[in-house]
């Protein structure tokens, strides 16, 4: 999407990559939203940092740098030692898979790219393979969030106010992003409309990454605490919402998403407002029967007892804001179970949640 | 309440009288949790100060301060000419009526000490008369609170998880607090129980007032993100909501309270969580019809935008949190209506909020 630097605006993707230099170019989203910089990894090891340390974060954004990360190691090789080659791409996949070890996305990204990569005869082809194969592998994450909102579009009409939740936008995947996909097609579409941005805590991701997306965007928004929506969908201030999703059961139609998705959930339901949920094939999980089974990562306390910003100075800092003798609780992630979700919005079109079993064949469940 | 010093458990109350030096004294607020100190005011005129820059905050606590204030300008007063005194007293009641100027607790302290001291013939009697009305009235809410607390407490069974929201508590009043009171009267009848403190942005007063509170009072707390508590119900970790509130109509039933009240009476109707509110007599609205005809504060952005904490070097200092091109909204409070809320915690029992008026004669309601 665009990004506006000193007065223009410019396209960047997440994550790309340089051939000419060998590297993986990445949005430094930790930075964001006070600064914006794209950092190159030199090799393959800088590439799993960056994933460890969260440079680059988001289910399809980091799916897309380990395929990219891969490439780069094995276009660092010299020789025709395939055997070589072979344990130094193990090598690769190993140390880029370990860099978040809870993450599906780039071991499917890299399980792809290796699979291609192998049908090569010797180290060159399997080299070119391993090209073509990672970009592939970017840019159907990105004609797939296209066509999320190519059908998530049809939702909005001008004037409508929308929420989201947190940051399923295009810096969680190589572009357009997909809770954030229909209202950038929306806007393409010469819609006007007005988004709410949940400022989701405890990290905070919407007020500082959807915020700024949007900002990039020109795309009318205002942040509001998490507590405001149930006051504005009262008032009749909110026709429409908006998530994303980390895991989607296939057989259930429950979804988890950040902590608080349940809550607008709950709200948007007794207030009547569609509540819609954005997700990429890749999310969906055929195997799991109960949402009650999806183990809820219990996140540090610091989150919850205090904040990231900039000071006056604008240096960044962690502030304590809670009582210093007190604990927390932080879970990550809540499940909202399909009564509650008017749609499921797909790059294969929009569908009840109790739909996607009956249609597993075409969303690409192997099983 | 108590307060935890060096190691030592000492009793305060957040508003008092120094007879001895004319002052009135108060915990300074705006300092907690990371940090304890009680101020006292010269004069009237600083007890306004405190009372406009919110050293002391909260409906029942400014109500005394606001008492005490009087009396402390009416004993200042030298001479014995009765004109003098009365304009005098006219002086000292505007100035500590709009040092606030939106809030009732105030004015209606301040009235009843006026009415009271009237009915004495001279200075020197109408000062003595002043002395215990503005006694009267701090004790009078002490003992509300306890009220409320007596029948709070049947509530709460050993081995419950409590929620609130925002601060009820102690520091509001003058001791004890209203949705706190139940809490504490459950500790002193030796029962265990744990209280999950919604942090409550924007401005975090669960986070820091009540959690501070509890940790004083030893009461086992942790504190949640605001978008944790649906989740904890979903999970059955929630057996019970307590809230206060700002104004409840006596009519309708509807309550007004920090922004997120709303939303966790609507999480816990469906999750069939009993959802009280414990209210002082005086917050009871026995004029307005509708809830939708309450005005909602529209707060300072840099409260959503932001975050007020202590650095690591133990400085307090705001930082953006926020996208610095973005904007927010920030209502203060909402709406809950009736159908949500199980029962209104009063001192004078617990009533079902259509209840409250059909039993407005003995619930105060002199129209």
């Amino acid at each position: 999407m665009n990004v506006n630097i000193r007065g223009r605006s410019k396209h960047f993707r997440t994550v790309t990559f340089d051939d000419k230099t060998n590297s993986v170019r990445l949005i430094e989203q930790r930075l964001l939203p006070h600064e914006f910089k794209i950092v190159s990894t030199k090799d393959f090891r800088e590439t799993a940092n960056a994933i460890r340390d969260m440079v680059v974060r988001g289910a399809g954004a980091i799916g897309a740098t380990a395929a990219f990360g891969l490439l780069q190691g094995t276009q660092a090789f010299r020789g025709k030692d395939l055997k070589k080659f072979s344990a130094h791409v193990e090598t690769i996949y190993q140390t880029l898979k370990t860099a978040r070890p809870t993450a599906i996305d780039p071991v499917n990204a890299m399980n792809h790219v290796r699979a291609e990569m192998r049908l090569g005869a010797g180290v060159e082809e399997q080299q070119l393979l391993a090209f073509a194969a990672a970009h592939d592998f970017a840019n159907e994450n990105v004609r797939h969030c296209e066509s999320i909102g190519r059908h998530g579009a049809k939702l909005i009409r001008s004037g409508m106010k929308i929420l989201t939740h947190c940051n399923a936008g295009w810096l969680a995947f190589v572009d357009i992003g997909t809770a954030t996909a229909p209202i950038y097609a929306a806007q393409a579409a010469g819609k006007k409309f007005h988004v709410f941005c949940d400022e989701t805590r405890p990290r905070s991701q919407g007020a500082t990454l959807t915020a700024w997306e949007l900002a990039q965007q020109k795309i009318s928004h205002q942040i509001i605490a998490d507590n405001a929506a149930g006051h504005l969908m009262q008032r009749g201030e909110i026709d429409l919402v908006i998530v994303g999703s980390d895991r989607t059961l296939g057989r259930s139609g429950e979804m988890t998403n950040k902590i608080g998705t349940y809550t607008k959930a709950v709200l948007a339901a007794r207030h009547q407002i569609p509540f819609y949920v954005a997700i990429p094939l890749s999310t969906i999980d055929w195997k799991l029967k109960r949402g009650s089974d999806i183990p809820i990562e219990e996140r540090s306390q610091d989150e919850v007892l205090g904040a990231w910003g900039c000071d006056s100075r604008g240096r960044r800092e962690y502030i304590r804001v809670a009582n210093p003798a007190s604990g927390a609780r932080n879970p990550g992630f809540d499940v909202t179970p399909p009564e509650l979700i008017t749609g499921i919005i797909t790059p294969a079109g929009i569908f009840k949640p109790k739909e996607l079993w009956q249609r597993r064949r075409e969303l690409g469940f192997a099983g």
